[in-house]
């Protein structure tokens, strides 16, 4: 098959996986069962609880909504093949005395994973394993997930912060490749005056979205985010997302040119926790608004890797 | 073409509608410019504020969120031709010496009509006219919608009323082609001991959500629900989204039947004002919970005539 | 994941089938390297040559060209929950003086397995082999199937053969579940006075077609068709595709209730043959063709399992 | 709207055109009813008889095969928001002790307009009418063309003609905006010693096609095709289809940069005969095959405006 637009996630070139190797690999270090037992299928969302949503409604004291979702066009950045389609048809005429005339739209694309998109625990895996050591054959069906579907995840009501690194870095934009560590979460942080507790929702504002539509070549390219250590920071601090203004949320490529998405894998397969991406943080960042009651709904779509959709940041 | 699955707007047999005729007869009572001036595309979310947020906000005292959108799946009711698609394509191989793969899926369908939707104020019109006097051909483009696209609306964050009316009537469910009235509306709220302001959302309980997957053909042949003059209460009462758990949210169909969909005309095109269909009020209702934080921010699909989703109720 | 529409391949209650025994099993008999190599991806659409173009062109001489493809449309009867869509959007407006305007549609389904249909060789497999052997994880790509394509195909231009085994069973309709034999394919053959020879495509009408788009339901529910001995007869005589007017060509369910699609298996996998479903054959079978020149050319869908198509029998 | 990848149609900057003025300007030289009467949807198609399958059954005597559709894949050129996408899901289980498995593939697209296309004649019109004067509102509806639907074309087997323009300009290729003239085509016919005869299918060469894949920006930007001249003389010669090794089988963008496709409109709209865009004729030129029995089938898709395909010319 020709390759066209085929997205390199690797830097370097890494070929010939054996895949048969992966469970040897993957239960080297026993990630599975979770720590919500061997049939949970939510993860870090049961880090939600009322505490939490009461927590997050004592910090809108403004009544400011902030909107993080893109909007979904043509013309958006997108990996490889993937695609977006909307249609107006002709108007349906419901007739009438009353002359009732509608439209609807048709759309199609793979709507859990382009734009503003939350991953689901089914999305990302090792080898053949996925969250809770799910065995992609087991669940991973044609007409949808079986397990680890969007469906499972719930309403999404807690506390968000920001962190500004860019704000830290002294820059308006991280540079294309730059790897976030857990020194410039900490220093961030710390110069915001924010801390993370558990159950927190984390945004980390890059920069990068400002590509967004007005240079998508060079927002596709890679882009700067967190690296594998900054990530630990977060399973640590026992966060339910991890979101941010770029389309990886993690450093790509990886500096470790032998490393695909290693953030995904820690965050989805190994922690349960979700990654939201291609936020629109700018607003945030520009207000200061470092903490908030942060809102979203995965779309219920049965069996589905992922949501698209529009998160709310409440002050 | 034959005409298969073609959905009825109408009970009785008018035909022939020459929408030629329409601008005479919709602009008889002058209902545009809009109350928000000439270019407004927003018509009742121009409602929202601050102060609604926090109004909202002190609702919120359990930390309990109810989610009231339904799962999107096959088999789930819908009109006519439209059509709702997930596929999970074979697993893509992202290699590393992390073994990295990862799914998504391919969507397609009317995704702004189908399922829980929000209707846009581009959905229905009177004639060639749309809300604020916009015209078919101006604005219903094939690649999506100039004016009135849902991604105008914004979050919706105000205060939720749900109005019981099954359990006001004494029923688990109402019949079939029942007409909600005004009186209705005034004596369940009375009943509740709720009062509607203006800014709010408003949910109307018919129990017909019950047929949803476990009567479907029942539940798509008609449904109960608020007639014109229930509408133009609200309507008076300046609400910015009337939602119910049925496909119509107005009764289907209409008493008159020389009607077709009489009060999305009222609510879209004349005021502005948002319909939300087939929303789950069942947990709602059995809980008796008449007030509360309402959550919704629509998919920013540039151009589309409605979003799907999953709105909150959080108490 | 509720279970709706899907479609009982098995007549029994088989389950459990355990993939990773299929190796052994499927290769006890060693129906792998095909006879046209190792790397062939064409199988018996090698059996074309231009003696077979001239031989199909020497039996038209009458000049009349039967259309074997049925219409694609909504409501056309479908396995589960495969689809089709189509839509007209709004027209594009080209501008210029002369007023250039221009429609298109938009479609969406799974367009190689609905409707008419040509079965390519990626399609059905014996456990995890397919075709020459070739495994399902070397081959099928999300993106599609880097072997055994339709796009590999060619132009299938041909003898014909309409077997008529409603008429040599004296009626107009097979029953629902009937098992078509070798010597009911003898005995028919015998009765028209026709012959198979090899490089041929063979269409076997057994008059089932007459409830497409008539009774929906009956029709794919099950389908008369030929079993196994039919179909190791036509694969001894070295035929190029086997079509029908039904969705199987085989007959669904198979008598042996712990059999799913073996026909499909002995053709597709073991043998290289195509298969052509839901064919139109009845004006065939009621002027009394039984032999034409065919011809059908897959659409070049790169990486599909199957082509839809309007073949033609020409007189 | 943001304006994005939308091509341009007109080399200069009309705008503002107002299809109400439509009907004086395209009635202003009663171009219809239709030849074939009022009531036909099937234009030149109804130049095809008997007699013509016959005419070009003779052409054939070698047995030799050309397949002129192109394979349809991610990444071939395409026109502004159009898209194709095809996904191969998870394999099916059909179970049995026979260990059956399929896949198919989930598609998208506007496949009657992307690709090798056969444009219908509800395709293109001039202001609000198309063939045969049928008004874009009376049969235009959103699931599908009430008339002028391919599925009324019928096959198409007939004699088929190669003009090859370029070999005639003694070029590979001809210049990306050059028109060719009716005398281009008088010289390359006579150069080739080839006629047209009532009821043919011409193929006109440019060479434009070896840009397929290989540059396709320079091959969507524009394109060397006929001229309205040439066009008219196979008018009158009374052709069939037209077909051509580019996407606009006109020169695009037209010399008069006032005029947006008028060949499409004299073809299409006002003489009923088909357009034929995308062929791949390398092949016939290199091999000197100026005539040829051509083979072509529309998918019968209700309702459509075009058709994807693969036509044949037969030797």
């Amino acid at each position: 098959m020709r390759s066209i637009g085929r997205y390199v996630w690797l830097a370097g070139g890494i070929a010939g996986v054996v895949l048969a190797g992966a469970t040897t690999l993957a239960q080297s270090d026993r990630w599975y069962p979770s720590r919500w037992g061997a049939d949970d299928q939510r993860g870090a969302a049961n880090r939600l609880t009322p505490a939490k949503v009461l927590e997050a409604t004592k910090l809108i004291t403004q009544g400011t909504v902030y909107q993080l979702g893109r909007v979904y066009e043509a013309g958006m950045p997108m990996f490889g093949t993937r695609h977006y389609s909307l249609r107006i048809p002709k108007a349906f005429d419901m007739g009438g005395k009353n002359q009732g005339v509608y439209h609807d739209e048709v759309i199609s694309g793979e709507l859990g994973q382009i734009g503003t998109q939350f991953d689901g625990l089914g999305h990302v895996g090792i080898g053949e394993l996925f969250y809770n050591g799910n065995r992609m054959d087991d669940f991973a069906k044609p007409e949808g997930l079986t397990k680890l579907g969007i469906e499972n995840v719930g309403a999404i009501v807690t506390r968000g912060v920001l962190i500004d690194v860019a704000r830290f870095k002294g820059v308006a934009q991280l540079p294309p490749t730059y790897e976030i560590t857990a020194a410039d979460l900490k220093g961030a942080l710390q110069k915001q005056g924010t801390t993370i507790r558990p159950g927190d929702v984390v945004l980390v504002h890059t920069g990068w979205g400002a590509l967004w539509m007005t240079d998508n070549a060079k927002f596709i390219a890679s882009n700067p985010g967190i690296g594998v250590g900054a990530a630990q920071m977060l399973v640590d601090a026992e966060v339910v997302v991890v979101g941010s203004d770029n389309w990886g949320v993690e450093v790509f490529p990886n500096p470790d040119a032998s490393l695909a998405a290693p953030v995904h894998q820690l965050f989805l397969a190994r922690n349960g926790i979700y990654l939201h991406e291609n936020l629109d943080t700018a607003a945030l960042a520009r207000d200061g608004i470092y903490e908030f009651a942060y809102v979203f709904a995965p779309l219920r779509l049965r069996g589905a890797t992922g949501s698209p959709g529009n998160p709310l940041a409440i002050r």
